[in-house]
């Protein structure tokens, strides 16, 4: 291959790279897709609201649900209600969104303040909006992790802050549980938790279009889904629309995991137009590149892979560089084998050359790169259980090990670390994973899939990952990547993205209430203060899925229409036994 | 009210009940919607088998999955596996079904070979299929506590044994996990259970159809689904239809909450056509006997209703005996009141009056009634949380305390007992609520709704109670009470009865797992061996929704046949990135 080597690292053949960036793609679909009417969301009664940062010239976008009477809990009246807002600009009526140019680059001004980054390719302009892919300068780490050591509060980390609060820090405050108290996310403690490695803040110089979010177990629990096509189905314009819907339903980042044709343009499509942070797992477009086969794969070919889907601007990258040589017998052995795809390929290449996995061999050269662009690093788990039988074993937990040598040596290029995690665990075995990860991996972010407690239910795998995962992140997991109802079966449709995205998002809520969140306590109290004061319209617009709730509502009241919306009872019961209206009658007696 | 008084007890109105039992009522629904082809359930692959008893002259229903190729497991080869069935007749194809006249009174022989019973209203046959009801002559007890007391093995319990064990004492025998080693269930086993109030097995001698099961910590997790029409929707068809599908998809015990128009004629039709227990919340009715007004309901009219109900059939009472108007200021106090509709309506009563709850001080009374048709008496937790702020209060554990004592006295009466539970719950505070339930109740089997981990999840609540409910189960709870997509928002219809059963089966099997049960870890090793293998029609029989499985996996086939089946990938990685593909290569190397 044609390389040239500049910088410290050699960069793909360029133009390759703006070739495959650059090819015309026009949408299948109208954009009206994307944009769902406020009103089968929230009724009316909601808004998009900014709140400003005190330290950078930020504003971070939230949604104010207005409740239609005042609820009063621990001595403060609430007459509404400001929700978590992954959303993006799709749902700001004043926004105007084009795809063709993608989202406003919001962080462009973030970046162009510190004098550490230079256009990787200078006076080319690429990609979907033109717009100059940059890195960092020659010695230069650009990375949150970097300087947050250095005791510098970013743009980011404010931004961060601002969100996790939802404006409630004077609740927060006054809020106990079982008599602890709390107190509201700083800007600092952001930087300190970033500066320990306990969180990190995904967000390649090369997405400034992303709104900044924080994954570490002293934050809310945050959930990822999946998009991407396979060779066997879906186009682009499907998988920009479920990466659009999947932040409209709640998820806090996306992965596109496409192995298909298009890879390139795909994730273009993507990013430009994506809101949350975006994940890859690059080994699938390597593979792509030497013809599928495995055994073809070899360093360059990866690297100038991770450096195409940098200048991209992909926010973290899923590599699985701990999983050994030494521990594929132990693999081998088991009921179901390897069932991480970049796992499975890698064990191929190392089985094939009697070689040492080169993603290990090259990890220092690895992190150079993700630092000249501050990409988070998920340390995959190839060797994640696909059965239970095969949950805790000893495969299982060597590479975990190994996943906690590579985070401290991440650590010392000051690249932000998550630590991928299984797969299929039966429930007495869940707590022994979070501990172990803790334990070995120096408290770096846990990020899951599932854990799926049984193996047996397909089709119904999206509730069988929310209730391991639920279990898992009320003990300290960070993230948990949904699953949809197809896992198993085959590639998941919008409809599907939406369940995988909600039973995870409930999935995420429950743990933090689990872990006392205050602002997660506040709205369940909110909600059950609507649902005994009989506010129909509060319940659904604090729910999960307003938009299904309604509906769900509506059917089910006497004429098909939701016109029990001002009753205080529903068809459940009917009137004369509702058990809430029942109790308050003996408390007026 | 004219009541005669024959045995130690007083009956209500004979004329009155054979009216109201009698009635004509013709299903407006072609019987069609009963059955379902069992080739869209397990293919052309499966059929229905029975096991005959050693002891007793029976024979235990089941289905027999065959696979497309044999697996072997610990030495031991499966081409077949036989599953848990609790469709009753209504999956067999020689078996013939006529609603108007009832499924076959299996337990008719079992019963009379007892000479403890008679006919309760001698001379005269009533209900659907002119059945005569029975009760236990005076001074007799005929409860399966009382028999197992005695050292005597009934037919049920040698049924539940059998239906315990699946066919698989082999393999159980066989079977190890972490060193640990099993044993198979023995009928001598389940009468030790039933002696000693660990488990019950509901079965009204009024209600010959039923097919035994059994319900305690030491026994595979069970689960109960909510039927039943209110004031303002659903017809007695829709009733049936869906008591039959929820037994179909997999419920153990249906309780019909019927409070609306005809609620005696809707639980004969069920009760004559349900092969699972069927449960009641009797003061559901005597309200209705009471024009709806809680503050005339009296211990006369609630003692007639429980023997017209037991008269009928009805295998387990919801009784809430436990809430004393000592415990209502504290309930008063919550931020959800009560949320139990028959504590709402005790409440009120005890509130009116300023009395304590009938319920307990005539409570010997009650287990006079039960032990004369082996009724179980499931102890109503009247003062269960309505929303995570409410868990774990003392209004809660008095009450549950008050249960503690009441079982005491129901066994005293060899009525067996179990005890519900809540409710909304953070997952934080479940092993609580475990461990005080084993404390004060003395180990009678936990039979909970959910909990619900959260409160916001309307339109979820099936996954919300599905998550609580497994952490709970599989730290001991017995049966889960199913929650639908429709909680908190309206009354379920069959789609929503299908998805709550489902998701309930996933979470009990899901415990079944964490508590080491050798059988449910067969099905989900013959899962993952038939996954690796690529084996579709294996994957989708033994999966908990074989319909909804095959119809995903064609949904996603390249030309929606599902013919990938032959194929060793599916449409979610494609032929290139299948990992189990690639893991069996290298093993091949």
């Amino acid at each position: 291959m044609l390389l040239s080597s500049r910088f410290c690292l050699s960069f793909p053949n360029e133009a390759c790279l703006l070739i495959s960036r650059t090819q015309h793609f026009t949408m299948s679909r109208s954009p009206d897709n994307l944009f769902c009417p406020e009103q089968s969301f929230y009724g009316t009664d909601s808004e998009k609201t900014y709140t400003e940062g005190s330290i950078h010239p930020i504003k971070v976008g939230m949604r104010k649900v207005n409740l239609s009477k005042t609820y009063t809990l621990q001595g403060m009246a609430f007459s509404s209600f400001p929700l978590y807002d992954t959303s993006g600009p799709y749902s700001d009526p004043s926004a105007a969104i084009d795809l063709q140019k993608g989202l406003s680059p919001i962080r462009e001004g973030w970046n162009s303040e510190r004098n550490d980054i230079e256009a990787s390719l200078p006076g080319v302009s690429s990609g979907l909006n033109g717009r100059k892919p940059y890195r960092a300068k020659q010695g230069c780490s650009v990375t949150q992790m970097h300087y947050a050591r250095k005791g510098i509060i970013t743009p980011e980390m404010e931004y961060v802050a601002i969100r996790e609060n939802q404006q409630l820090e004077t609740w927060t405050e006054r809020f106990s549980l079982n008599g602890k108290s709390y107190r509201s996310v700083t800007p600092e403690f952001v930087r300190e938790e970033v500066a320990n490695g306990r969180a990190i803040i995904p967000a390649n110089i090369n997405h400034p279009e992303l709104e900044p979010m924080i994954i570490g177990k002293n934050f809310r629990v945050k959930i990822n889904a999946n998009i991407g096509n396979s060779a066997l189905g879906s186009s682009i314009s499907e998988e920009v629309e479920k990466a659009v819907w999947a932040c409209r339903w709640g998820a806090d980042t996306v992965m596109d995991l496409s192995t298909g044709d298009n890879i390139n343009l795909t994730r273009e499509w993507i990013l430009r137009n994506s809101p949350v942070p975006i994940g890859t797992v690059p080994i699938y477009q390597a593979l792509e590149k030497v013809g599928g086969i495995a055994e073809d794969l070899n360093w360059e070919v990866y690297r100038d892979t991770l450096i195409e889907q940098a200048e991209q601007g992909v926010d973290y990258f899923t590599i699985h560089a701990g999983i050994l040589i030494d521990f594929l017998p132990a693999a081998m052995k088991r009921m179901t084998g390897i069932v991480s795809r970049g796992g499975s390929i890698i064990a191929k290449w190392c089985s094939a050359h009697n070689r040492e996995n080169f993603l290990y061999t090259h990890f220092d050269e690895i992190c150079e790169i993700l630092r000249a662009y501050d990409i988070a690093i998920s340390i995959g788990d190839a060797l994640r259980p696909g059965s239970i039988a095969d949950a805790n074993d000893e495969a299982q937990f060597n590479e975990l090990k190994t996943l906690g040598e590579l985070t401290l040596k991440a650590w010392e290029f000051d690249v932000q670390v998550m630590i991928e995690g299984p797969g299929h665990v039966p429930m007495n075995l869940i707590e022994e994973n979070m501990q172990k990860q803790l334990e070995y991996c120096h408290e770096a972010p846990f990020y899951t899939l599932g854990p799926l407690v049984t193996d047996i239910a397909a089709g119904y795998d999206h509730v069988n990952s929310a209730i391991g995962g639920t279990l898992l992140a009320s003990l300290g997991c960070a993230m948990l990547c949904y699953v949809t109802p197809k896992e198993h079966l085959g590639l998941p449709k919008k409809d599907d993205v939406r369940e995988g995205v909600i039973v995870h998002k409930l999935a995420a809520h429950a743990a933090d209430l689990a872990k006392g969140n205050p602002v997660a306590w506040l709205r369940d109290n909110l909600m059950s203060k609507a649902r005994y004061a009989f506010a129909w319209n509060d319940q659904f617009n604090l729910s999960f899925d307003p938009a299904r709730t309604r509906q769900a509502h509506a059917e089910s009241s006497p004429d098909n229409t939701g016109n029990t919306t001002e009753d205080n009872f529903c068809t459940m019961c009917g009137p004369d036994f509702c058990s809430m209206k029942k109790s308050q009658e003996v408390t007026k007696e």
